[in-house]
C-alpha cells in the first residue's frame, strides 16, 4: 500500500463524453484511475461535481485519501484560460466561461490546475515517453476531432489567446471538404474519425461494398476506429484505401509543421492512431518525409505515442506537478 | 558627425542578387547604408570579399571607421548554424557548409554574427515597427519565394535543424502547382511573384489579354512586383484577378499560422508585399479572419512591414546588438 505522504498528483481528461481521472507518485507512475460518463447535457454545475467525484474516486481506488494529493491538473476541450482557471469556450460540452479551477477547489480543497486537453496530453507524453528530454515537440491528436500541443524550447506554448495547436483546422485543400468550422479542406475535415466516416458513408451510398455494414448489421453510424482497423484486416478494400488516404493528408499535416515549427519530435496520438498504428504510421511517416523540405527533416523523430488514454491524465499530473515547482 | 565612440551597429543583407549593409546606432537608427552585387558564380571567397567591402562602404559613408563598430549581424538565405557561424545549405548562392562568421571576422576584424535572412527580417520588423513589444510575432516574407521568420516568447525560434518558417512549402492545396522544391500546391507555388509570373504567363498563353506584354514589349519575363501593381493600376483584370488569387491564398496561409502559433503579430513584408500592398492586404486580412477557428483570432494583428530593404539590414543590427548583450 502506498506511504501516507502528502505527495501524489491527480490527473484528470475531461472529455465530452467521458471523464478519466488517475492518480500519480512523483515519478509520474499511474497508480490507478477511475472513469465516470461527463453527463454533459446535465450543465456545468452537475459536471464538475462528476469530475470530483471521479477525482475521489480514483484515490480512493489506491487507498489514499484525498489530504494526501497535493495537486489536480484537468485537461479540458476547447479554449481555457490557465491563469483564471477558467474554460472560455468549450462546444463538446457546452460551455462558455466557466469557473473550472474555482469551483473544484472549493469541493476538493486542494489546488486545481487547468489546461487545454491536447497541450495537456502533449506535456504528458514529452514527460512519461520521452522524459521530457527533446526541447520542441509536437503532439497530434486524431479522434473525433485533431488537435495539437506544441512544446517549444522545453515548455508548453500556447500564444497570444492561449489558442495555440489548433491543427485540426489547418487548411491542407482549397476548396476541399466542408468542415465543422464552416470553411473547407482543413485537416480535420480530411483525416479525423468524422472525415473517414463520412468518405465511407458516401461510398456506400454510391454503391460501393464493405464488410462494415455486415460488422455494424446496417448501422454504418455506430463505426468506431477498431471497427475500421477489423475491416481493413478482412480485405475490406475501400475501408483501407480511405484511410490510407487519411495517412496521407496526416502525413501532409506533419510535414507542413516540420517545415514551419522544425520540432525534433512528432507524436501521434488519439483514438484514431491506437487503433489503426500498423495501418497508418508507415504512410505517415513517408509522406510527411517527402513533403517536408529536404534537409529540415533530418533527424526527426515522427511516432505514435503508446500512452493511449493515458496521454491527457499524466499531462494533468505534470501541469499540477509544474505549478506545484 | 558621429561621435567617435565604439557603438555602431552594422546589419547585413546578403541576397542571391545583392549586398546591403546599413549602419545602426544603438537605438537602432540606420545611419547610412552600402549596396554591391551579390556576383555569387564567382564562388564563397569573392562573395565573402564582398560582403566586406560593402560593409566597409556603408562604414565610411556614415564618415565612420571600422574600430567604431562593435559588432556585425548578417541575414543569409538558406539554412544557417548561427552556432558554429556557417551557412549550411544556400541554393541561391550555390554554397555548401561556408565559413561565413569566421572568414568575415578575419577581414573586419570585428565579431559577426549569422541567421537566416528571413529571421533576421522578424528580428529587425519586430524590434524596429513594434519596439519588441509583441511576445508572438510571425513575419511572412513574400518574394520571388517565401519564407518565415518567428518571434516566440519574445525571443527568435528556430527549432531542431535551426530551419523553422519555411512556411512557403507549406502545402495548402494537395495536387495544386508544382513547387520548385519537388512537392505540389506549397504557398509559395501559389502566391509567391513566381507563381504569379507563372499564372500570367499561361494565361497569356491561353490567348487573354494583359496590358503588361504592351509595359515589357513582350518581354513577359522581365516582369517585376511594380509592373503588376501599374498594370492593375491601369484597369488590367486579368493581373487584378491573379494578384487578388494570390493574396486570397496568403490570407489562407496566414489563418494556418494563427491557427497552430497564436501569434499576437503577423506581419508581411517582402517585394511582392511591398508593390502590392494596396491591392493585397484588404484580402489578406479578410481571408486570416474568414479561415481562422473563431476566437483565436481575437485581437491578433495582421499588418504590412513599412520597413523594406530596411527588415534584413535592420535585423542584423538587432543580432550583432542582442549576442554581445
Amino acid at each position: 500500500m502506498p506511504e501516507s505522504n502528502k505527495e501524489y498528483l491527480v490527473g484528470v481528461d475531461l472529455g465530452g463524453t467521458k471523464i478519466l481521472a488517475g492518480v500519480f507518485d512523483q515519478k509520474l507512475n499511474c497508480l490507478g484511475s477511475a472513469k465516470l460518463s461527463t453527463k454533459a447535457g446535465r450543465g456545468p454545475d452537475a459536471v464538475i461535481e462528476r469530475v470530483a467525484r471521479c477525482v475521489k474516486d480514483a484515490i480512493d481506488e489506491c487507498d489514499l485519501q484525498m489530504k494526501q494529493v497535493i495537486g489536480v491538473g484537468v485537461g479540458a476541450p476547447g479554449a481555457s484560460d490557465p491563469v483564471a482557471g477558467r474554460v472560455i469556450f468549450a462546444p463538446n460540452l457546452d460551455w462558455r466561461d466557466v469557473p473550472l479551477k474555482k469551483e473544484l477547489e472549493k469541493q476538493l480543497g486542494v489546488p486545481v490546475f487547468i489546461e487545454n486537453d491536447c497541450n495537456i496530453q502533449a506535456l504528458g507524453v514529452h514527460a512519461k515517453e520521452f522524459k521530457g528530454k527533446p526541447q520542441h515537440l509536437v503532439g497530434i491528436f486524431i479522434g473525433t476531432g485533431i488537435g495539437a500541443g506544441l512544446i517549444l524550447d522545453g515548455k508548453l506554448y500556447s500564444g497570444f489567446n492561449r489558442t495555440a495547436g489548433e491543427i485540426g483546422h489547418m487548411v491542407l485543400e482549397v476548396g476541399g471538404p466542408k468542415c465543422n468550422c464552416g470553411n473547407r479542406g482543413c485537416f480535420e475535415a480530411l483525416a479525423s474519425r468524422t472525415a473517414i466516416f463520412k468518405r465511407i458513408q458516401s461510398a456506400v451510398k454510391d454503391g460501393q461494398k464493405t464488410i462494415l455494414t455486415e460488422i455494424l448489421e446496417g448501422h454504418l453510424k455506430d463505426m468506431r476506429s477498431g471497427d475500421l482497423r477489423k475491416a481493413i484486416r478482412r480485405g475490406d478494400k475501400l475501408v483501407e484505401k480511405i484511410v490510407e488516404e487519411a495517412a496521407e493528408y496526416t502525413g501532409i499535416a506533419v510535414a507542413n509543421v516540420i517545415n514551419l515549427l522544425n520540432p525534433e519530435v512528432v507524436v501521434l496520438g488519439g483514438g484514431v492512431m491506437d487503433a489503426l498504428e500498423d495501418e497508418m504510421l508507415a504512410i505517415i511517416v513517408e509522406t510527411a518525409h517527402d513533403n517536408a523540405m529536404p534537409g529540415t527533416d533530418k533527424g526527426i523523430e515522427i511516432v505514435a505515442s503508446k500512452l493511449g488514454d493515458e496521454a491527457g491524465i499524466t499531462g494533468g499530473a505534470v501541469l499540477a506537478k509544474q505549478n506545484l515547482g
